[in-house]
Parts: structure tokens; C-alpha cells; sequence
């Protein structure tokens, strides 16, 4: 198409909604199925009335590829929310009438409001995860308008949490991390936390009571949200961009009216504020912290996330995919 | 003391707060206990530094008789927030370390800082729950910012929803009145309602989908939120003023996140707000609907609220009192 870009696609971080699409764990997978939203790659070719891209850039896709342009949530640079985005992957394409398919590939075809530029300056594949773990702990930290003098928590220390850490400190906040893991401590602190809080340490958490702006809430798992309610201030958010399988237990609705406190939840972001956090990322020097795999290690890989095995993220170098067809061939 | 002001009852609303402590149902309650926060009366003493109020003066008192006055709620004049304030009823006195006693009573001391100016312009009796489901719905409807251009849903048509669409109403909201009734929807509009929804039909409901800026809920027995916040638009919020026994169930985090909705709680409102809700009540002529009963039919009452059979607050004539000590002597 006229506004399509072409993508050689480099790298493409392991999001957790991948496992659950290739599994079907959301009982919505149309297969087959090629999953993977967090795209970096080089521009190979594009359409006549594309201006911002030319080939041999560097550029980056996430989780949307289209919508409808027109809505008020469009209008506003929120296509996260528009009624009838598409999806990077495993979505119906109103133009085509097929699925989408993403990023664990050679190449995919993009219009050009949905493709990012990515800075030079960074380590590739470690920009990869910035297209949704970034996007989807920046946009609530910016929503929430997470900065200094704020006493900001992150939950949970995995794909999003630990980029969840980062932008935070980056915002200049003081940063607390929650883990269950004392064994992470070393690692939070390196990431930029100011405190490390195990969370299973009731005496821990008792210190920090009623005292935290804002919470970012990054575990999927079902868990005791009210923990976390009571340490926010009066007027304080916990949001949540974990999605669990199995619902979280109800909170205690006392811990929301006696200090008017809000519970949120927030969904990746537009791509106004993607282009937005990848140049405060390549300002700041942010990238994930990764560990590349090929193609042919994925099914390991997921089983190795589901054991929070990894720091913080995988990424497949798609240089695999060739390799793997010759070697299969 | 000093700074108190001493009030000859005249009326004293009855709240399901009243039933909860009356029954211990809350587990907290110290007998003896005497109910009752929503109160109007007349001064008939001040203390020697009281300048605000004389005697002869009509006098208001809420929830709330006194706080700390130094930690930062009580500085922005959010008494209702501060973590050690003194409730009109069942509460420590920390001044005198006996137990504070409400307003089924003929008087009340109570430091002039907590004492409310009541106009004469209104119906006297109908203006004793604003002290307290005025408030309580007043204050988040202004921390919400509620006024023309937006869409409105008052959850449940009870003491405080009724209280809900009134003020919404008059702050120039579009009114949509929640309840399970289809025998309330002629009163509903009478309150002030622009439409009404009843909540257990699912195709009236669908047609809300996505189209609420703001929410007030006020059902205070356990149901299910997602009915609910699935009709707020995109950043809209749903906030609790229901206190219930039990929890309601889980929400569902798919429809925090897809919106990035907010699920938030509001308990009454400060001592300032209080003064202005009831300045904005006689300007616009706003009181409560109200049923007057003697003493001598508390718990004739107490019944009759727990079968929603009251339009929509019982208010206790004071007068009784005296007339039931003098028939008993």
C-alpha cells in the first residue's frame, strides 16, 4: 500500500501475551499463529506517499498496526483504546480480511503512523522489549505524572517490572521495588530502586503504610491486591498492567474509602507516547536488560518465563530464522 | 471548655451507619452506645473563645467532632482522612478518654471547628442528612469534578443515592439513575434524574456501554462492579461510598485496563466541604426526602431500612425524646 512500510524485522522480544496466544491460554487464538510484538528492524522499502521512513532506517513496531483514525481516543494519540484497533498479531486486518501476523519473522509491512524510529545510539535487541514492557509501564508512570518528590513502587520484577524500575528512577522518583524474592535485592538496587520491600515480610510492609503516591503493579498472577492499597497516601493510584488468567481476590473496598484511593489499570500506550518514551529511553541511555536466544529455543524460552527465569527479557535475533530454514532444508 | 458550643437537638437523621453500630455488626461497638451523625439543633451556650456561633443560632454537626488539626489532611481541611479523628458517636474521646455519644439525643458539646452554620431558609429536618449522606455524596461529586457536559450514574436510590442525583442534578450533570427497581423510575425522575436504567436488564444496560464519566455507587451490599465499570468511558471513575459487610466480588482487571478506568472510594467530607455543601444546598433548595419519626420508633425503623422501606431517610423529631421520658415517669 501507498503508506505501507517494509520491515527486515533484526530482533523481537518474548512477551508473556505471546506464550498465552500460542498456547491459546486466552481462548481467542486463530491459528496458525505467529506471535511477537516487540519489533526492531531495518526499512527495506516503502510506499510512495510514506515520509518518514526511507530504507535502511532503523525502526521499531509494538503491539498495534492500525485503527480506526477517527475516534476520540484516536484523535487524542490513544490508539491503545480505539474500539477497533488491529492487533501486531493473531487480529483480523479490516483491509484485508486476514490475521495479523507478528513479529517472529523475516520482514512485516506496516503503515507508517504505526511504525516508531528507533535510535542508533542504543543496543538493538535491547530496544526491542521498550515496544510493550516499555511502553506499558511508561504510559501509567506519565499518566499518573510519576516525578520528583514522588514516592513511587513497582511490583513484581520481571519483563515489565524491571523497566517499570527503570523509568521510574529515570523520572527522578524515589523507587521502591516489591519483590518475593530476597534473592533479587542486588539486582532491584542496580536497576535504579532507591528500597527493595519483600513483600511476604509483614513487618517490611508496616513501614511503609499510607506513604506511596503511586503503585505499578506489574504481576499477572492472582495475588492480594490489598497489601499494596494500604501503603498508598491519601489520593493515591495503584495501577495495575499485570493480566492475570484468574481474577485477583476482591479487594477490600475499606482500603479504597478511608484514604479516597484509586485502583487503575492502564493498557500499553499510543503511539505518540511510544515514539515519546523511546526518545526519553535514547536520552536517558535505557534499554531492557535481555538475554538473546535463537529462533529454534523459543518453546525452552517460554517454559523458562514461566519459571521467571530470565533477566529480564528474552529477545530472538531473527538472523536464527534463516539459519534454522537452512538447516532445515 | 473553652472553644465548644453547646446544641439542644432538634432533629437527628437516621443512617444504616446508626443500625451497623446499634447491632454491633461492625464488631466495634462499646455499650453503652448512643447512634445518631446527623444532627441539627439550636445553640444554647458557647464557650468563652467560640466566635462563629451564638446562642439561638441554628447548628449543624456530621460525623465527625474532632481531629488532630496538624497532619497534612487536616492542614488541607480533610478532616475525614485524618488517622486519628474523633467520630460523633463510638469513638475515644482522646480529650476526655471516655467514649463519644451521638445525636438520638436532647444536646451535644462540640468544639466550635466541627460545628456546621445551618440555613433557615430550608425545611430544618430535611436538612439533618445532609450531614451526612449529603456530604458523602457531595464531596466525591467534587473531587470528581461532576458538572455540565458530562454523563453521570447514580448507583442505588437509598438514603444517599437519592441525596446522589439531586446534587448531581443541580451541578448541571447529565443524571442516569442505577436501581433494580422498575417501581422507583417515576420518583427517580422527580429526583432530578435525566434517565433511568434498570440495572438487571442487560440490553438497557448495553446501550450505556463506554459512556460514563463518573459513577457514584452507593449500594452498599455486595454486587457486581463489572456491570457497572464497563460503562465508564475511557479514564472515567467509579467510586464507593457503600460500606459493605461483605466484599463485593472480584472486579474484573480486563476492564480496568482496557479503559484505563479507575475503581475509587470517598468517605464523607471534610469540615469546609461540609460548610460549602450545605451553602450549596440553600442556594439551590435542596434537602433531604424525609419521613419523621418519633424515638419511640427506632427500631420500627431500623427494620424498615433494611427493607428499603423509606423515602429516603428517616429523620428523628428530637421533641419525643422529652415527651418519652416525661409518658415513662
Amino acid at each position: 500500500m501507498i503508506k505501507d512500510v517494509q520491515i527486515e524485522i533484526l530482533y523481537c522480544g518474548v512477551c508473556h501475551s505471546d506464550l498465552h496466544t500460542a498456547r491459546n491460554e486466552w481462548h481467542n487464538t486463530i491459528y496458525p499463529v505467529v506471535p511477537g510484538h516487540e519489533i526492531v528492524g531495518r526499512v527495506t522499502q516503502v510506499g510512495g506517499e510514506v515520509t518518514t521512513f526511507q530504507p535502511g532506517d532503523l525502526a521499531g513496531v509494538g503491539c498495534l498496526v492500525d485503527s480506526c483514525g477517527t475516534c476520540p481516543d484516536c484523535r487524542e494519540g490513544l490508539e491503545q483504546y480505539c474500539p477497533t484497533f488491529t492487533l501486531t498479531y493473531n487480529s483480523p486486518d479490516p483491509q484485508t480480511g486476514t490475521m495479523t501476523y507478528g513479529g517472529y519473522s523475516s520482514r512485516i509491512v506496516v503503515d507508517e503512523r504505526f511504525v516508531l524510529r528507533v535510535s542508533d545510539t542504543l543496543h538493538l535487541p535491547a530496544v526491542a522489549p521498550l515496544l510493550c514492557a516499555g511502553i506499558t509501564t511508561y504510559s501509567p508512570l506519565r499518566q499518573w505524572q510519576v516525578g520528583p518528590g514522588q514516592k513511587v513502587g513497582v511490583v513484581g520484577l520481571g519483563g515489565l517490572g524491571h523497566m517499570g524500575v527503570k523509568l521510574a528512577h529515570a523520572m527522578g522518583a524515589h523507587v521502591v521495588m516489591f519483590t518475593t524474592s530476597p534473592g533479587k535485592t542486588a539486582d532491584a538496587h542496580r536497576l535504579g530502586a532507591d528500597e527493595v520491600v519483600i513483600s511476604k515480610n509483614p513487618d517490611e510492609m508496616k513501614r511503609h503504610l499510607a506513604s506511596f503516591d503511586f503503585i505499578l503493579n506489574t504481576v499477572a498472577a492472582p495475588h492480594n491486591l490489598d497489601v499494596y492499597l494500604e501503603l498508598l497516601k491519601r489520593d493515591g493510584t495503584m495501577c495495575l498492567v499485570g493480566a492475570p488468567e484468574d481474577p485477583h481476590p476482591a479487594p477490600n473496598v475499606f482500603n479504597l474509602i478511608f484514604k479516597r484511593r484509586r485502583l487503575a489499570g492502564s493498557l500499553i500506550g499510543g503511539i505518540r507516547e511510544t515514539q515519546e518514551m523511546l526518545d526519553f529511553c535514547a536520552e536517558h541511555g535505557i534499554v531492557s536488560d535481555i538475554e538473546i536466544i535463537p529462533i529454534q529455543k523459543i518453546n525452552e524460552a517460554y517454559e523458562r518465563m514461566l519459571r521467571s527465569d530470565v533477566k529480564y527479557r528474552f529477545v530472538i535475533d531473527m538472523a536464527s530464522l534463516k539459519a534454522g530454514t537452512a538447516g532445515n532444508g
